[in-house]
């Protein structure tokens, strides 16, 4: 697992269908609802006929840790949900981005009440994305479950 | 318009229902679709049975600023779109809120390229927000378009 400044990163060797797929099922174990999804290849496409990768934009909120943010602090919901992005880095091979919500939370101020929360979401999101890196280096164990 | 530190809110003296839609409607005339769109107030009772006010997270994007800042960082996906809060305060009088894009640049490291990017945003947003603020001191002016 990479970190870059605000973001958590897998590399896996995988299809980018193959890793959206798996990154939805990963954020449910650590108990993240996809509550949006934009796919920018064709909202550019779209918008812009502008040809990008293949890419997309999933939002996952965990409801617990999103409740408790919200009865802290009322305008968090302009940081929610988590931002999660899975990109095609070259035919057959992705990247699985997730924000790092602690530096997220630097830009509200941070508050202890709100640090644990964004510690908790951390300490989720990591899990998801070793559970990624784990079931690329097993690929037959993460086929049979 | 108040500005908090991590946003930019303005207060309407509407209902709920109706600030939302005058709020996706002065995005649009800032070319900000809104993508996504999560009833807060929904998702906490569906998935926790919690009470909650009325709350939207709208995902506003514009695309051709959003198609650039990705053109020069790939992962900028992390903190797309751009959240718009719609909230209700009391019965009759309604908060909007977005993010102020230049704090979150803030997190990437402030390069030029997506500060240009981020200040076109902002100034977008700002703009958003005073038409919010003007058809409110004109009602009759607003319903009249």
């Amino acid at each position: 697992m990479e970190q870059s400044r605000y973001g958590l990163r897998v590399t896996l060797p995988v299809g980018y269908n193959e890793a959206r797929e798996r990154t939805v099922a990963a954020l449910q174990q650590e108990g993240f609802g996809v509550l949006t999804s934009i796919d920018v290849k064709q909202t550019l496409k779209q918008k812009l006929d502008k040809d990008f990768r293949k890419y997309v934009i999933l939002g996952a909120c965990n409801p617990v840790l999103a409740g408790r943010a919200l009865d802290h602090e009322l305008e968090i919901g302009l940081l929610l949900p988590c931002n999660v992005v899975v990109y095609e880095t070259e035919p057959g091979c992705s990247a699985v981005a997730a924000m790092a919500p602690i530096p997220a939370l630097g830009i509200v101020g941070d508050r202890p009440e709100l640090r644990a929360i964004a510690s908790e979401a951390d300490e989720r999101l990591r899990r998801v994305l070793a559970a990624l890196e784990l079931s690329s280096a097993h690929p037959s164990k993460s086929r049979q479950t």
